[in-house]
């Protein structure tokens, strides 16, 4: 049996990843989803335990000094984790897991699991970001801005990353992320004791 | 615009990696075939400049001489070689160049070409490969067995590789292939000046 691996989608506010990463899982169902854990209140729509878990603060803190987070940050006044067992053994048992996350916290997993196999998602203009930022119409303008020059500062790392997507139509963003999943688990280094399965 | 690569198809001898990389640029008209130079006879139906160069042992030995080889060796009494300066330009222009090649041949090239991406091609089982071998029917048994035992030496050199695809179903094979070059064409190492784009 191969190994499967840990899939970060990322990419600076408004590059579209929550919609990508929707259709993602839509049409591949077997992709595992990690769940992060988040002080932040839901959005309409999110569900507890599947879009986040939705913990306090003394929760969250609890999990930070029980060593329970592949990674954690602070992101606009709000706290996001990956919990990370879950995704440790999902992987030994050799499934796909993917991780939709900002671009602090995709840098920090990379550098705590550097195994890890990273996506940058791209709006195709800063402009057409800002649109996006904007149409969301769930933050104010001085929040607007402030996710505008995390964005711009945001680009600078797309260097750490291994695979950049384009998201200039979902859909061809989502079927490139399949080509990177097929292609990934084809890597040689996934499968061991392959000599023994074609000899014997 | 971003850089090509240069796309090392291989494995044992029964494997199919012909009849891979014939389906293969049938559905991909965009992909370059990187040409070999040899000085075995031609198959029926091999046309000279398009499944090989054929060149006598004078020809090739002055462009081993001239340094003009990718990669060169003798396989089973003939001499094979990759021209170098074909893949170098094409790859700088942004293309994608296959190279159908054997073990022996393909690991001198990511020695000499370390950026190249390599797949190794093998058959579901070693039973398969026999009969594969056989049925082409242009071999003595003595040469069947050499083929046999260097599938078999060949076999432990499929860690130097990138990826691995079995080839239980070509038109299956040459789908992997696909996810693959598209995966590759996505890494973040082949584009430039990428920020500068999304920024403008």
């Amino acid at each position: 049996m191969s190994k499967g691996f840990l899939l970060i989608v990322s990419g600076p506010s408004g590059c579209g990843k929550g919609t990508v990463c929707q259709e993602l899982f839509k049409k591949n169902e077997e992709l595992l989803f990690s769940v992060s854990a988040t002080t932040r209140k839901p959005r309409e729509g999110e569900i507890d335990g599947v879009n986040y878990f939705f913990v306090d603060e003394e929760k969250f803190t609890n999990m930070v000094n029980d060593n329970e987070f592949l990674e954690y940050a602070k992101v606009h006044y709000n706290y996001y984790g990956t919990p990370k067992k879950f995704v440790l053994e999902k992987i030994e048992k050799g499934e796909v897991v993917v991780l939709e996350i900002d671009v602090q916290g995709a840098l920090q997993v990379k550098e705590a699991y550097p195994e890890a196999v990273s996506i940058f998602l791209v709006p195709p203009s800063m402009n057409e970001l800002k649109n996006r930022i904007i149409k969301r119409g769930t933050e104010t303008e001085k929040d607007i801005n402030i996710r505008l020059e995390n964005a711009f500062w945001e680009l600078k790392f797309i260097d750490k990353y291994d695979y950049i997507v384009m998201n200039d139509e979902v859909i061809k963003a989502v079927e490139k992320i399949e080509s990177i999943i097929t292609a990934e688990k084809l890597k040689v280094k996934r499968h061991k004791n392959i000599m023994e399965k074609i000899i014997s």
